[in-house]
């Protein structure tokens, strides 16, 4: 099989955060295919074909692909973020386990700047030592594996990225996964929502584990809950930074 | 003040993963600070200062930015992958806390692509659901406090990625982390090793935990271990991909 399927993150949305490999990924492709709003933000040429779908059809976007190419042409799949996190890197992978042959074609990745990485960039230093990324859709998992790690996350006193916070057909799920850290870890905890970073609706907004008012965060907004080391760094008329130390347990 | 300071990610290594507002910041500065290796791989201009350093001052390196920046100089503080993770941000951060009138510099976080994203494009989709990054640096953390995080991460079934695995002054770290491991987590569970990825001398190796042969693990490795639910697909006569499927606990 001579087709070929490159898994092009496009960063969280401006175009200085998008890398040369995934610019050139695309302009070499014949066929995009990927979420219409992600497809849309694309400056493509006449020659080139356009398949955009709707949200949450992964695995039916990832065959199509995986199609296209078997019959020989040149496909990217875009992605926001990084397509490995929490992108469209694995729904292609597992589409690939379905069919045998699709195993022949080649196969590219093309990394970006995830949500949270973008996120931490405007906030200062959040992630700066170890962390755990996890998602809190309950789509293809049982909410008791999201509670589960909510808990080790806690008992690691990890710092906490939290992507798919809420959608429309489950919007409590952030107030969920807060109840269950605010038994677990300090009220004072430093917290921050954002939302759109980068676009030109981006809102931050620093809070803390006992006073964050869960009615800011939708689907747009990653949330960062801190670990015990992390604190806020206070500024004069500006937002304060937010920064999880290298070390741990250092006196402060 | 009217200084500022530009943390820069400068991706793992090839142009091709560097992300056009880092070059721009580059190009924008008239101090260059980082870790020689780093600094060593911009053209800069004549016009261009570079202060390079040696290897662990990153606190030392983040004085004199700042500084710099103090100055009235545009200083950009160049860092491999992306500043946020296990990078220059945090220690730009630590150090602003130790003198007030730094909190006045405009400061600029520019993210990049991490060492893991670069590593999970190359493997396939390893980190296709929750993930903890763990560094095994214990230079500004005690070993216990590794140990918990470690023990938490296997305890939520999180695929791993382990930062800083070992170093010339203790290359036992990823040997006593995979003697824990192996403790908790199944002898089949896929490990994958990749070594400067991106770079000429790259090196993907594909193992189990039981079966890894950590004498291949450096301070240029960045290891990756699976969750329960993480596999490989194997393929004729090339590499198998590694895939960790986006639902949790479904029949295969």
């Amino acid at each position: 099989m001579s087709g070929r399927v490159a898994i092009v993150g496009l960063g969280p949305g401006p175009a200085h955060w998008m890398t040369p490999e995934a610019c050139s990924e695309i302009e070499a492709a014949s066929d995009i295919v990927g979420y219409a709003p992600y497809v849309d933000r694309l400056a493509l040429r006449p020659d080139q074909r356009a398949h955009a779908s709707d949200n949450r059809a992964e695995l039916d976007r990832a065959r199509l692909a995986l199609a296209l190419a078997a019959e020989g042409n040149a496909v990217a799949v875009v992605s926001g973020g990084d397509p490995g996190v929490f992108g469209m890197a694995a729904a292609l992978f597992e589409a690939i386990e379905t069919k045998p042959e699709w195993r022949a074609l080649e196969v590219v990745v093309a990394p970006g700047v995830s949500a949270m990485q973008a996120a931490a960039a405007r906030l200062g230093a959040p992630l700066g030592h170890d962390f755990c990324a996890i998602s809190l859709s309950d789509n293809l998992k049982p909410w008791a594996i999201v509670e589960r790690r909510l808990k080790a996350a806690a008992e690691g006193d990890f710092v906490l990225a939290l992507y798919n916070p809420a959608s429309k057909a489950r919007p409590t799920r952030i107030v969920e996964a807060f109840d269950l850290l605010r038994a677990l870890r300090g009220a004072a905890t430093p917290v921050a929502f954002a939302r759109a970073v980068g676009r030109a609706d981006e809102v931050l907004t620093l809070t803390t584990l006992a006073e964050a008012d869960l009615s800011l965060v939708d689907m747009a907004t990653l949330v960062i809950v801190g670990s015990s080391e992390t604190r806020f760094i206070a500024r004069d008329g500006r937002r304060p930074w937010m920064l999880t130390p290298r070390s741990y347990g250092a006196p402060r």
